[in-house]
């Protein structure tokens, strides 16, 4: 468990302030730890206070501006003008629950189902991705009468407590409870002959039949579609059409956790299921789906949701509020007007490239992976190649230094993660290789 | 079961659109059932589409105007302008999460929990009042070393797969799980000797004791502090002191959910369990604290929050974001500016007497109850005084023909839920008041 750990304790600020410290920012962080007690998590060794965001820029208390190359939910771009639009706007008109016919819900709900291939046509809305991972639980549950399911072994799928199990990223005492397995992340340098596609899938089918032997049964798998949690594994596209087979044949269901790829990140369509060519059978969706308006959704095939509501009831009550749907639909039009799919596509491999070039550049940079706009780049020991934690955190630390923002991933937690808005351009990604080549030089 | 499912199937709209009807509604339920699928809910014989909303006013896409009495949601008045004022405001200026330091969502923070007693100093936000119960759950298990939790019989408590087992108002086909015990709501009328305290607190020591002697131990009781589906249960203020005795005795974790008590609504201060005068361990926040936008929360002792942070980790991705912030701190203002909780108590008065006397006319009334704006009326059998499902939703029908909306909860569905906005005033009270004496007499 201490590589997970390692993840958790990554890129956080410590939480001690010197009772000496009469500064502003020591203040700040002594209120904030007297509200939010030990549930207050601040990134960086010295966290920054943001007041204001802007395309893909966010301004800090002292006006100062960074480039965000990592925050995942603004991903049309911080306070997007025709989002903000949508949502006072109709703020002002209605905010009401489901129970009523409201238009904006039925177009969203119609605007949506149509990005996805047909059996796909239910929509359930929720409020946060956390809530629509525990739901498709359920559907499999239900679905399959197991309940067992098998996910990567440092995935993240969200919060709640049914979540919290199947996200052995969070856990930091114990092993995964006794209807979970765990299983590699599909790592194209770890497969034998470099056959992700084969490895993985012969994974799922053996955590499978552990579950059924144990007597759970097999309910399905979860995967984040690029598994950003995981350290970013996004080739070669197709790999995942023999995970879905082996799912299938084990009689499970394959839930695609877009709340991290979906709404375009991979360059590669809307989806990153599609990008793989498979067809799931449940589909879930949080972050990016309101640019930051507190917005999730499960889609699935009727037959599926028919198992499930024929059991239990299931109601949510900001769930398809129509200050969501407008933020939503707001923001699916944002995408196809500024062609933010075919940017992330175009933009990303320019990205891609300069990173690729880093890595010819420095023996700290290992594999460099992903697809558009979302790319993780492994920092390694230059001696001995081992994955390098300290010098990740010390990359994220001294990039702040120079006003620019990423994250950290992986088993390890030594996988730069780097997702910046969908609406960047060649311009920002200069910015952010030069840098990133000015830290690396300086270590 | 029969009876909680018959609160489900309260007030719904059946689903089924004949092929031949050809009308604009038709058309919007088909387009609706294609969509949401067999998720989809409906309220009323012959559902309402809405388009906008003010006050204490809904109006439909014919310009009816309806008097709202059932939204507990839009608590201070639908689309109140400061609300979507700060909402607007926010949602232009930065929308990020917990992560960085942010004004807002400290303001906010510190503004919330100085509306509660000493011990309990922490908060951490989520988007949902079900992700709030959620964690609770958690909290309450990570703090005493047990699983099994109290709750009342027709108990709701959310949505999540955790929360769901604690609210067997949603469990259509079976009985509660293995770490659940049910007990009867604290209704004053079935109490012996009418002392509903000492009835509710050995019920839940039994209870307790069952679950001990079961192996799963006894985490805690959750109620609803107004026990809102139950049927609305007030009184006696204080009934719930012994509750928390035998809670505290048996080694369990008391926590309130205030997400529809809570906010100024039962007219006694901000919070359901204030107006007991006894103190909880955890209490858990939701629906009305953003007006509408989704937000949750959960404050506890330090102790508590200390003790599930050592062992899991919790991060909300949009919960205590700065617009929910925003949203939250203009709904608190509000509150105090317009002096809400003493209208709700004022006002709520008022309606109580008015549909006591509406009781004394009609013996298709039995018991009133409530505090401030919540307020419940039992409809019965006139002869037998037997609870009236089928009355209910007559009334709740009929009234939405006279533009009322109300809706009804209890263990068997025939308790009016009378929940108006917090501004209502005593026009309002007389518009209600008349209406339900003209549908009453028309029955």
């Amino acid at each position: 468990m201490s590589d997970v750990r390692q993840i958790l304790s990554m890129n956080r600020f410590a939480g001690e302030v010197p009772d000496a410290d009469a500064s502003d920012l020591a203040d700040r962080l002594r209120r904030r730890r007297a509200t939010f007690g030990s549930s207050s998590v601040l990134f960086y060794e010295r966290p920054i206070e943001m007041i204001r965001g802007q395309g893909a820029y966010l301004f800090d208390h002292g006006g100062r501006r960074y480039l965000d190359f990592y925050n995942n939910v603004p991903s049309v771009g911080h306070c997007h003008p025709k989002v903000v639009e949508a949502i006072s706007h109709q703020a002002a008109q209605l905010n009401i629950h489901t129970r009523y016919l409201v238009r904006p819900v039925e177009d969203y709900a119609e605007r949506l189902l149509a990005t996805f291939p047909a059996p796909l046509t239910n929509l359930v809305m929720t409020c946060t991705g956390s809530e629509s991972n525990d739901l498709a639980l359920r559907i499999a549950e239900s679905a399959t009468g197991a309940k067992g399911f098998v996910v990567t072994r440092a995935a993240y799928h969200g919060n709640t407590a049914a979540v919290t199990e199947i996200s052995p990223s969070l856990l930091r005492m114990r092993a995964p409870a006794a209807h979970i397995r765990t299983i590699s992340a599909p790592d194209v340098a770890d497969a034998p002959d470099g056959d992700v596609a084969a490895s993985f899938s012969r994974a799922i089918t053996a955590a499978a039949s552990e579950l059924s032997e144990a007597g759970v049964g097999f309910a399905g798998l979860i995967v984040d579609t690029i598994f950003s949690s995981d350290g970013i594994h996004a080739d070669p596209p197709g790999f995942l059409q023999a995970a879905a087979m082996a799912v299938k044949k084990a009689g499970g269901v394959f839930i695609a956790d877009e709340v991290q790829p979906g709404f375009g990140r991979t360059g590669a369509g809307l989806w990153g299921f599609a990008r793989h060519g498979m067809l799931p059978d449940i589909v879930t969706m949080g972050k990016p789906m309101g640019n930051g308006f507190p917005m999730g959704g499960v889609v699935t095939r009727p037959d599926l949701l028919d198992t499930f509501c024929d059991s239990t009831g299931y109601f949510n009550t900001f769930g398809g509020n129509p200050v969501a749907a407008a933020a939503g639909l707001a923001v699916l039009k944002v995408i196809e007007e500024e062609g933010l799919v075919v940017n992330a596509a175009t933009i990303g491999s320019i990205l891609l490239e300069k990173l690729r070039e880093l890595g010819k550049k420095y023996t700290r940079i290992g594999a460099v992976r992903g697809a558009g706009l979302f790319i993780g780049v492994d920092l390694v020991d230059p001696g001995s190649g081992a994955p390098s934690p300290g010098t990740a955190s010390q990359v994220i630390n001294s990039l702040k230094e120079r006003s620019i923002l990423v994250g950290a991933a992986g088993l390890h937690g030594n996988t730069l993660k780097i997702r910046p808005p969908l609406c960047v351009g060649e311009q920002e990604v200069a910015l952010f290789a030069e840098g990133l080549n000015d830290v690396l030089q300086a270590i």
